[in-house]
Parts: C-alpha cells; structure tokens; sequence
C-alpha cells in the first residue's frame, strides 16, 4: 500500500454535535492517519441551524481537541467533491437506525453514481449512542430537560441559553 | 401493591384526536384506575397546530365522555417530568407502524435515560386503526375527501370548515 | 372482459419527474389502455414546489412524448376521486424503499375505506433507480452535482439554472 | 390495446390458502381477464407442507369457485418462466408487511433481471387481512386456537384435523 | 378499580432466560400485583429446545428469586386462552429491534381477533438489552465466545458445558 | 499511523460466492493493505452447506484471483476472536437491505461487548448487487433459472450440476 496518508471525512451538520458523533469522530480517528470532520455550512441548507457553523465548529474542536488527527472544517458542496478535493479515500458515517440506514443507503448509492472513487463506510453506534440525535437533545433542550450527559458540558449550557426556559 | 391508584398518561398533540387515539385511551383507561390525556401545548411546539389547544382539549373531552376516569390537561414539558409530576407511573402509548417503532424507541431510551421511574408502555393499534394519523386526516379532509367514520363526528365538522373547499 | 379502455392513473407532484418516474409510467404504459399522469396542482400543496404546475407538466410531457398512450393532467383534490372521475380503475405506483412502503400501505388503507372501487397497484423500482427521488435530484443540483443520467437532459438544465451556484 | 386477453398469474405455495388469499385472487380477478393461481407442488420445496399439492389445490378451487375467471395450477419452475409459458404479462401479490416488503423487492430485482417481459404488481393487503399468513393459522391451529374466520371453513375443519390436539 | 389482583403473564421458550429477559419481567414485576413467567413447554413446539422446560423454569426461578411476585408456569395452548385461565388481565412482551415488532404486531393483530379481553403491552428494551437474544447467545457460546454478562452466571455455565467445545 | 499492515476480514459462509461479495471484498481489497476472506467452516454450522469449505474456497480463489491482497481462509471460532487472531482491526461487511442491518446491528453491539478493539466497518452494496444473495442464486438454480451472471461463472455450472434438474 501506498505511503500516502489515509484520510477520512466525517461529513454532518452537527447542529450540536453530540457524544454519539464523537465516538464515531474518535472511532474514526483510530483507524486512519486523518480524520477531516465536515460542518455543512449553514447558509447552504434550506432548514435554518440553531448554531451557526462558527459555533458548531468550535463546539467540534473543543470536544475532539484530545485526539491528535482531527481537523474541522466547514465545506458547501456535495460531499463526494469536497472528499475528492481534500484527497481523502473514505467518507466515514455512524448508523443508528433503520431510519437512517434507508437514507444512508439511497444517498451511499446517489453517490457512487457520481463520484465511484470515493468510498463510503459505516460504523454502528454503540447501544448508548443507539437513541441519540441532535434534533432529539435539541427537543429535550426546548422541553426544560436536562441534557448534560448526552453532549459535551459546554454544548450543554450552550443548549440550555438558547432554548431553555 | 400499595392502594395508591395507578395513574397513567397518554400524551400526545391530538391535533385532531383520530378514532385511533379514542381506542387507545379507552384500552388504557380499562387497565388503570385514572388515565390523563396530556395535551401538547402547541405555543411550545416548532410546527403550528390546526386548532388550538383549548379546541383539542374539548374534542377530546366530547369524545372520551364515556369514559369514567379520564382527565385531559395540557402541558408544556418533558412527558416524563409531567408524569412524575402527576404521580403517574406509566405512560402509554399505541404503536401503529416500522415508523412509530423507531420514533418511540428512541425517545423511550432518551426517557429512560432522563428519569427511570416513569416507564412507558405501549399498545399496538387495532388493524382498523393501523392507518390513520391526524395528518392522513387532515390530508385527507384538505383534498375534499370525507373523514367521517375516521374521527369523532364533531371534529369531522370542524375538519371540514377548517380545510375543505 | 369489457370492452372498456383500461385506464390508470399514475399520481404525484413530479417535481420534477426523474428517470425512475419515467421508468413507471412507461411500464404502466404496457399494462393499461392509457395512462394518466396526475400532477399535483402546487397550489394545494403546503410546501411550496420548485417548480409550478405548467413546468412540471411539460417535463412530463416531453420526457413521455414517445409513448403512444399517456396523457398528463393536473389534480387538486383526493387521488381515489380524481381517478373515479376519469374512470379510470387503478392507481399505479413506484415503491423504492421501505419508507416509500410504509407510507404507501397507509395511504392504500386510507383510500380504501374511501374509496374500496378503485384498485391501487404497485411496481418495484429497478435496482438503477431504487435511490433515485425528486428531493435527492434538488439536494445534489444544490449543492453542484451533475444531476444529467439522474433526470431528462431539460430537466437537467433547468435545475442548474434554478438551484445551481 | 390488442384483443389478447390479460393473464395474471397469482403464485405461492398457499399451505393453507387463507382469507387474504382469497381478498388477493378476488380482487385480481376483477383487474384480469384470467388468473392463474399457481401453486408450488410441494416435491421441489425444501420445507415440507402440511397439505399435498392436490389438497391445497382443492381447497383453492372451492374457495374461489364464485369467482369466473380463475384457474388453479400447480407449478415447479421459476415463477417467471412459468408465467411466461402460460402468456401471462403480470404476477400478482399481495404485500402485508415490512417482511414481505423487503422479501418481494428481492425477489422482484431478481426476476427482473432474468425476465424483464414479465411485470409483477402488487396490491396492499386490506387492514383486515394484513395480520394474516399460513403460518400463523397453523400456529394457532398447533396451540389449539379457533381459526374460522380466518381460512375457509372446509380449511379450519382440516386443520384442526391435521394439527389439533 | 376492583381489589382483585392484577396479574400480567410474561410468554416466551426462554432458551434459556438472558438479562434481557430478566430487565423486562422485573419491570412488569414493579407494575402489577402478580407477574406469571409462562414458559412454552417444548413438547408442542416444532424446534428443539436446547433446554428441557424444567430446566428453562429453574433458571428464571434462580434469576428472578430476589423479585416478590413472580410465578413461573410451563404451558401448552395460546397465551392468550392461557392468560384468560390464569386471570391475567395483561401479557407484557419486550421490544428490542424492527423485527420483534412486526412478528409482535402480527402475533398482536391475530390474538386480539381470538380474545379480546386480554391485552397485550409492550416495554421497550433497554439499549444496553436491545441486541440480545437467547439464539444471539447460544451462537456465542457455540463459537467458543463468552457469554456471562450476558446471562446469569448459572446459565453461562450450563451454556458452555452443552455447546462450548 | 504505524507502520503495521492494516488487515481486514472480511467473513461470511460464502455458500457459494456471488457477484455482490466479489465486489464487496474488490472494494475492502482498496482500502486495506491485505483482506482475509474468512470462510466459516461448514461442521461448526447448524445448517448444512450446499458447498464444503475446501470447495467454497476454491471458487474464493478463483473469483478474486486478480487482486493482490487477498489471503482466504476458513476459521470456526468467534470472527472477532479470528480477526484478533490475525491482527486485524477490522471486519468489512456489505449491508444490502433492512434485514442485513438490524443483523448486523445486532451482531455488532453483541461483537463489541465480547471485543470492542475490533472494529466493524460496513460498505452499502452497489445496487446492481443488492437483490443479490447466497441463497436467493441456490433457489433460483434449484427452479432451473439461469443464474450466470450473478455468480462466477465455475459457481453457476456447479450450482447447475448440483441443483439443476
């Protein structure tokens, strides 16, 4: 195999990026040379995000910052040409549920139509992570539920400022 | 068992209530002592409600009249922290179809997460009520069609004022 | 048999037709006498289309210009009423995916307690389309995808114009 | 349309044939100049049945008896080709659940594959029908339990003959 | 309510119990006056159980020992004919993943068209539980794999006496 | 990263080998400096096999004969504890539908609490593959279909011989 380092992408809004994402980051990170986690940028999507990309990344930094491989980066195109374009081999994504292997597997198959060199692979959530979203913290969040446990502290308090009441 | 009587909630938005949902409570009003409709406040909800919370409540009051031990009441926080609240032990829940699974699993292992105590139980719908849903209602009555025989007679009405043409 | 025309109907909002809608209705086409495409007036519709009514139907129109018997209509009320009204006696339709499954077993249950004299059948997408949908097309020509092979060449162009960057 | 008349072909091992067979052959009958319910003979089968190829026949032929246009045949090759040689243009099934769903979708790429002249259509069993399978009525029939209702009462009285204690 | 007990049946070949298991009917246990372990005895059904029932019934006797309330009874008909002897109001199943709930679903669908006094609950099982299975655990033990944390200690090791090499 | 080879498994019964494993192990082959085809030996099977493992391997062998980094090889023990074994840090798996997933789901969280330094890693089948299946080919060989073209073409002349009539 070549010396070429392998690097991967963990593609997502992370609109907050919660403990779930941060297994699979870490996950990731133990098994290439580099791991670029991609924010979508904000502007890019048609429903608006409770943080804007600044945030979501700084929120990303903060929690990944003991893991030597990492790298943020904001990114507003498909993700197959933004993969391409930082040379990385694999677009690596967690699965949950029946839910989001449907989708996983319609846009897995989108993909390969367009862009056939870049490989997309999966890791399952541990059983702990099995429930957990962002929109669902974010619900919780809304409804004055405590959600420290389930996002890093900082995204937490951040969470409880925007939403709670 | 201890003589506290067992309290039970049936939370949801019944925006409207469906003959489906009247199944449901009344199974469940047969197997504890006192059912609380819990009604989502809809000012804390992202999506607009078609009736306000007041008529909700009141079609649902019509329509479990029969009903010796319901009490409806709206709420505005986490099911769980409501039904600790209300010294309920139980929430209770149907489950129609694949997509009502998943969406229930997860939020029962966030629930779970947040405050053990309260457990959720769920009923599988009737196969004659497998199919509907409030928004299948409302699709339905906006396209013109006829709800009756879907939702109490009342709300089949109030359907048709509101969205027919 | 009778000597009637066996007329169906193929309903949806076709905004805009993809290569996988046009692989439907063109097997449909070598079932049925005629086929109707039935497009979803977006004036009826709570989200907005990207396309209107005229442009969607014109897509449809030149993509199926080669088949002998298809004609396309615009509809605004229910399915099962419209297709009763242009006597036709089946609905037919395209299932992908599980959720396109289950979604669509709820609406066939809906309508038959409707509407029990007009038969809804369903044809398998073809593996080539199985993750292909109008929503994935307008996501990928957001975001700059090449979207031709996905969609007819004029709707190709046109989603450039209207999503492209 | 040419003056051939329209073949369907219903296929499955029909061990016992049920009431939602029957709802599926009728309402075939009704969309099809001819159907052909096809039975699979039981000699090629890994699994064993529980009636002979001639018994499930029968019990078909005196379920369907009201019916004009049906005929029973039993079967041992691939269901396209079977269909092919009995110029049949249409498979006809019923789909119940997720299961059968994803079974069908398979099978259904599969067939097509090898005989793209063949179409398979489906049709959505009725809410009553849909808890409904062979398997399950012997199962209750195994426990003890009471099927009519479920089979043709010729079939009820076999079962409880055949697997009643 | 009446003074009589409430009395929920837990059903299932239990071959053998898992932890699984035992978080479902301890939970039952929390939620009515009398939980009854019914366990399919083997004689009746068409797989060979890898334990006898009397060994089955001695496991949960050992595992559910520290729990007040709780029977365990062998049976032989229809949970449901078996639940109405018993006077249990409730059969109370544990849901761990998609599958689980269609199979539950049906089961549910045909029980309530054979007895509709005797309702059916459903608790989801705790992530930690929700991929374990008791033939998840013989193939473990099988393969030689170690499977206390899985099971009770007593029945890792009967486990790997019958099927460890 | 270390200088280690990464070395993947990629396990399965391969009874016999199609198309869509040759693609799945083709792509792993790009990904990993060297791929261990793990073939599970037929004795420790509950089920018999059509193939023994010498002759499963053999046409393994034969299939993947282009790549370079191919080593197959039966085992008969936990894959986790085999990949241990063989210093693998992964298991590459395709995921084709809804049934693989919640299986491999499973599987993978019961995996990672017997041996969580191995990780998974899952690859969605190409569509062209995703009907595609061990025994899905055996019984369409055993109705006398053609099933060149889905497997190798020494697998469909034995798969004739051995179950063609």
């Amino acid at each position: 195999m070549a010396p070429d380092p392998r690097i991967a992408v963990c593609p997502g809004s992370y609109d907050p990026i919660t403990n779930g994402h941060i297994d699979i980051i870490s996950r990731a990170s133990g098994m290439f040379d580099e791991v670029i986690v991609a924010v979508v940028n904000a502007s890019v999507r048609k429903s608006k995000s409770l943080f804007n990309a600044e945030e979501r990344i700084g929120f990303i930094e903060h929690a990944t910052g003991h893991l030597p491989n990492i790298r943020v980066v904001p990114f507003d195109k498909l993700v197959v040409d933004f993969a391409r374009e930082q040379g990385a081999k694999a677009i690596v994504k967690g699965l949950r549920a029946i839910s989001d292997f449907e989708y996983e597997l319609e846009m897995n198959q989108l993909n390969r139509s367009l862009a056939s060199d870049v490989e997309s692979v999966y890791l399952m959530a541990g059983p702990q992570y099995s429930f957990l979203s962002s929109s669902g913290v974010k619900e919780i969040a809304t409804f004055g539920g405590d959600v420290s446990g389930l996002v890093p502290e900082e995204v937490a308090r951040r969470l409880q400022e925007a939403l709670g009441r």
